[in-house]
């Protein structure tokens, strides 16, 4: 038999303990905020029906992207690319039931099969969070507060993000009476400015144009610079202006401003990938010239949930792919160096290890985390597994010690090593995580 | 189109808020023990070449049960069915540079194809746990130990479950020196064996006879007779009685009375499925005489990194799955009834909703997890909200309450009532989160 390879799966990661810390310390800044606005977490299988993408997620994704298989009972199923039409199925299963305004967030890992590269792997793990039940512009307001809140509990200052707006309901308009496009002209408008600034304004031009019949082209190509030319909303055209979409949107700057919130801008070219979106829709967006990309992004998308069979649900959400989110913070120097769980490293000398596993078991009682060497190497061995493990602490365990009850403590980080009875070890070591916590602010 | 269900895929589950509270009720009690021994958390991606399985996971698991598929580039991959496996290779690949006892543990989600029924889903998460780097006895009781911990932890008494112990090595000396078999009687005893409890006594005889030739036939069935016979390890046969691998378990036995586990048992017939254990094997018994069952299980895997093409690791683990361990809990009466994890419910009054979003965003400073229902609805609704989502305070806000700066804050479960300022309100909440956690001792 060949060799079994050691590698992980093609655009996929192992996560070795020093990657994970990284992980989690992402995964617990996103509970952290999502949990203080009282979001609850879900969960959902990992497969679904192949048709739960094929209804809604834009063909792009069910055709070339996902990972899809018969199972062994016939049916035609999908690794979940996406949360979105999961927990919408969830929610229309008990429509009825279930207590609004319903506040659920998740972090599933999700599957495309793409050509892996900087940001985009085929495994990764998303934060979704959305709001069921409310149609107001308050809701729009709350997912985009923490979505800001995300980004400073990660350390981003204002100048490093900015918060694209835009409205469905207002491209909407945009594209069938401002533009005057038919249905199939809209979409190809759509998915070119999509990708506005990933071709030269030529070759936008360009194929503008080939959109346009001969009628339409004569005005379109000035009508689309003088929407791209609108910084403001102010700087709109007439027709749009006058619209209820915009009205909204001016509504929802309003309340950011008052909610202190000033990197917000409108952005007429914004219009988020997936289909399923009618209002409101917002990008964060990493003002770092050489990273200049969209972060994450979501919006309002209230008829999702109907296409189960039941009346529409009002919803607004977002998600955020932790390969993404670990790029800007370290484009921006934001990642710390989180070190091991594990509190104390005891090393233990000559016969100790029984009386060692005795005061492991003490110290665990009170809330420490304890690993005990039980290799019975020679100490440098056992410092140098306890270094290389980033364990805060090593405690030094031997027969004189147990005997004393006074034990050496050192401080890895600072260097520096105290003789300390059973009590205080315990207070210093949690004293050192309180402040460690405190520092994150997590 | 035919409507889309909204039912999950069959054999999995939707984990709504309060079914996911469940869930991490059991993940955060895995979490608190397993890093209170300082083991430290690793992932690795869903999907695997299929070859990894066929190498090791045993015959049955690889050919019946996987959810496999060729992917778009070609390779053959199976949706994990386990974790071990990977964990191997992840350790095969970094052999020569981890430090040593590596103690990690992971919760992922595993697939397999098998029917539905009572503790075995197709979808199921599994808390594993591995210790690598140790070949002395002192790592198979450690996570001996842990399992135990973990059991009690859970408010499992000593009589709810016991610890079946064996060895591999024993089983292979007994098949092939006491019972004379060859490898592949062996391997039709050792499946045998392990379907001792689900089979009549009858039964059991008839498949044993059919297992041996004409000659063994003759002594085979007195030699199992005396093996099953014996409750202790003394009353083993004499010719397995002098092995050294008997003298490990008894050495085992020492050292698990001297930690206070008075419940574990040596087990003769105890074979475990997997093929890659290699010397002490170990399982946790439900002595429920209704739910007479194994809870979970491990053991000591010796060879499985050396599939990678490198030198051996000497390896002890186990693995434990949600949905077994959720149905012990249930059968013993020992699920907790978990709230939400937002403190507390905003109700608005009238027009305070700015008022009381401000108010939220300061009681969120102090790392108090607020929902404010912002329906605008009436009192009675948006009370009837905080209910059914279990959020154990309420507080109500309206503008007389924003001008006095004092504000009625409910306790739900003990329907009592108290008007107090901001800082109070604080201490509250975090007073009763503080004895909730204390109470769990997590």
């Amino acid at each position: 038999m060949a060799q079994l390879s050691t590698q992980p799966y093609k655009g996929a990661r192992d996560f070795y303990p020093e990657d994970k810390r990284i992980q989690n310390y992402i995964f617990s800044t996103w509970r952290h905020v999502v949990e203080s606005y009282g979001y609850e977490q879900y969960d959902a299988p990992l497969l679904e029906p192949l048709e739960l993408y094929a209804a809604k997620s834009g063909q792009e994704i069910v055709s070339e992207q996902t990972y899809q298989f018969v199972d062994r009972g016939g049916r035609t199923v999908a690794i979940r690319p996406e949360m979105t039409p999961t927990v919408s199925r969830m929610v229309a299963a008990r429509r009825q039931e279930l207590a609004y305004p319903a506040r659920w967030y998740s972090i599933p890992n999700l599957w495309r099969y793409e050509r892996p590269q900087k940001g985009r792997l085929r495994e990764h793990w998303q934060l979704n969070v959305d709001m069921f039940g409310v149609e107001t512009v308050d809701a729009d307001l709350e997912l985009m507060l923490i979505s800001y809140d995300i980004m400073k509990a990660f350390g981003a200052n204002d100048k490093m993000f900015k918060i694209r707006v835009n409205s469905r309901r207002l491209i909407n308009i945009m594209m069938a009476e401002y533009l005057e496009l038919d249905v199939v002209q809209s979409q190809l408008m759509i998915k070119l400015f999509d990708k506005k600034n990933k071709v030269t304004p030529e070759e936008f031009r360009d194929q503008a144009l080939a959109i346009f019949d001969q009628e339409q082209a004569k005005t379109g190509l000035k009508k689309i610079a003088a929407l791209i030319g609108a910084k403001t909303m102010g700087e709109l055209p007439k027709e749009l202006l006058a619209t209820s979409a915009v009205q909204d949107i001016q509504a929802l700057f309003t309340l950011l401003r008052e909610r202190g919130v000033t990197n917000a801008v409108f952005d007429i070219t914004l219009m988020r990938g997936f289909d399923y979106y009618t209002d409101i829709v917002f990008e964060v967006f990493d003002t770092n010239p050489e990273n200049a990309r969209s972060l994450f992004g979501g919006g309002r998308y209230d008829g999702l949930v109907s296409l189960f069979g039941v009346q529409p649900v009002p919803t607004v959400g977002f998600g955020m792919g932790d390969v993404t989110i670990k790029d800007f913070l370290e484009t921006h120097n934001l990642m710390p160096k989180p070190e091991s769980t594990t509190d104390v490293y005891m090393i233990v000398l000559g016969n100790a290890l029984k009386g060692a596993q005795k005061l492991a078991r003490e110290l665990r009682e009170e809330g420490v985390k304890v690993a005990v060497d039980i290799t019975g190497r020679k100490l440098d061995k056992q410092i140098k597994s306890a270094v290389k493990m980033k364990v805060p602490f090593m405690l030094f365990v031997g027969e004189q010690e147990l005997q004393d009850e006074v034990f050496t403590l050192k401080d890895v980080a600072k260097s520096n090593e105290e003789k300390l009875g059973f009590g205080r070890i315990v207070t210093t070591i949690k004293d050192y995580r309180r402040r460690y916590v405190d520092d994150d602010d997590l």
